[in-house]
């Protein structure tokens, strides 16, 4: 569903634990939106605390020159939500970085992680989304936006848009970020890597750009044997995909302008890769409810390969 | 079978087509042994001509002075067995290469040679084996044996051990090469597959070498599955393997000098990957016979991709 334009004025107070290229462009428009918005920042702290925030946007470049950043998650004030923006690679910090109260919005990659901050702070605090946006960071404190942006949140706990929720995507609304509320978190996941799983998947493992992928007939064949699979197993999993989604992903590829997957840009910068959250943990799933996947555990293995080889 | 170290001393005559690594290794070391041996050569020609053949070997090095070299298949005088070693990415060429007359018994790599060439000499001409050699060219008429050098040969239109398989298989041993003669050439072909499919696909993909391959539990795992693929592919075409032989072929593979596969070499130089005769024609002839192989299908797709993305 999408929202009404106009939405509630209430000023809520957000916390970023994660301010890079995901984290730190929502931070940063929210901010601007007029949010107060605390940002956790690691290796950018001393800079962000001396120059703010920039952002080089195609929807407009802007700078905020001042911003709520810390270093330590106890020094965070308490928020009304928690935007987690974290690699999936980092989630065994998430019991130190994850404060005591507030709604707690992961935006990360993949399946496994409302689980793994439920872990943490009961079900209930938790909240959903797939960010559709392609950024990166090109400084300290320094976001270069490139493209998109639109986020699908959900509950993770039921399966009812909350008035938490409703909240929540107005400020991004405000923001200017598009946004969809959906009633079936676990769906939007899934939908996510029926373009997730064959484009960062390939893209690091054939070293290729999503346009070329696309336009060579045999990696466009297994892109969608690819998202066949997929959909297969979110079914499995009670995810009720179909090929309508497969086709729909197809055209909105094909009209995509050359895009570079968040795992090949991690590839690229000699960080560790997402594989966990976007092959392993789908693949564990589907095995349990009983459906092998062997185009998507080819890639799982591939890609497993090429990360840990670079590791000493 | 192994054949008794006594063999018959009538001289057969040889022509070798396509004396590059492989053709140019059994050649020299059939010559070496006492045949008559004639050598269609291309680039090295000149070379081969002035300064005959040098062959660098762990079985001691040797250089023959004069060979019979030729630039036209046409020029070839009568022989009775014709070894076609070209690359299988060359048979388009069989037809103005192969002479009118002798046995013809291809060395060449993957499925659907022995068939290719029957389709230029009738099927009772044909014989077929496999190579296992590492050996390169590292110059004009110039190889360097690195490994190995055992071969396995059948008939291809009939499943006897016929008197001419006998004597081209003892004039190879009295060549020191280790010979094995096999009842059904196409159960030794999809045998060799369960090696050649995942090593030479996964080296070429993941840029690693075998030993690299088999170390990684991801990768090992994937290798297992893969060989699990031919073996199903074999027997839904009429070839038996078993288990067995997957836990051979890892024992084996275990114990051998880290390797490059031919098809590594290959993309190393530039040259067309031999993908069609390795992947496409085992697939296709398992989905003729109703089988599915999707991790095999991926690894043909992904090479596929990364052979035609080198083409102009």
């Amino acid at each position: 569903m999408r929202l009404p334009a106009y939405s509630s004025a209430v000023q809520r107070r957000y916390a970023i634990i994660g301010s890079g290229a995901l984290g730190g462009f929502y931070g940063a428009r929210l901010q601007r939106a007029g949010c107060e918005v605390h940002f956790l920042l690691h290796s950018d702290y001393e800079h962000v605390r001396k120059h703010g925030l920039r952002c080089d946007s195609k929807d407009g470049d802007f700078h905020l020159p001042h911003v709520h950043a810390y270093q330590h998650a106890r020094d965070l004030p308490p928020c009304d939500v928690v935007i987690v923006a974290l690699k999936t690679t980092h989630n065994h910090l998430l019991a130190e970085l994850l404060p005591p109260t507030g709604a707690v919005l992961t935006l990360q990659n993949g399946l496994g992680n409302e689980e793994a901050i439920a872990a943490v702070t009961g079900p209930e605090r938790v909240l959903g989304g797939v960010a559709f946006l392609c950024s990166h960071k090109v400084g300290p404190g320094h976001i270069r936006h490139l493209d998109y942006g639109q986020v699908t949140l959900g509950e993770f706990s039921t399966s009812v848009v909350t008035e938490r929720l409703r909240q929540i995507g107005a400020d991004f609304e405000r923001a200017g970020i598009p946004v969809r509320l959906e009633p079936d978190l676990r769906m939007v996941r899934w939908r996510k890597l029926v373009w997730n799983i064959p484009f960062n998947g390939l893209s690091v493992i054939l070293d290729a750009s999503t346009d070329a992928l696309l336009r060579h007939t045999a990696t466009r064949a297994l892109i969608v044997d690819l998202m066949r699979e997929v959909v297969h197993g979110a079914n499995a999993c009670g995810a009720r995909l179909t090929d309508a989604d497969i086709e729909q992903m197809m055209q909105y590829s094909d009209r995509m302008t050359p895009y570079k997957p968040s795992m090949k840009l991690d590839f690229e910068a000699g960080r560790p890769l997402e594989v966990e959250a976007i092959f392993g943990e789908p693949l564990r799933r589907a095995q349990r409810a009983g459906v092998t996947l062997p185009r998507i555990e080819t890639l799982y293995r591939q890609l497993f390969f090429l990360d840990a080889r670079r590791r000493p």
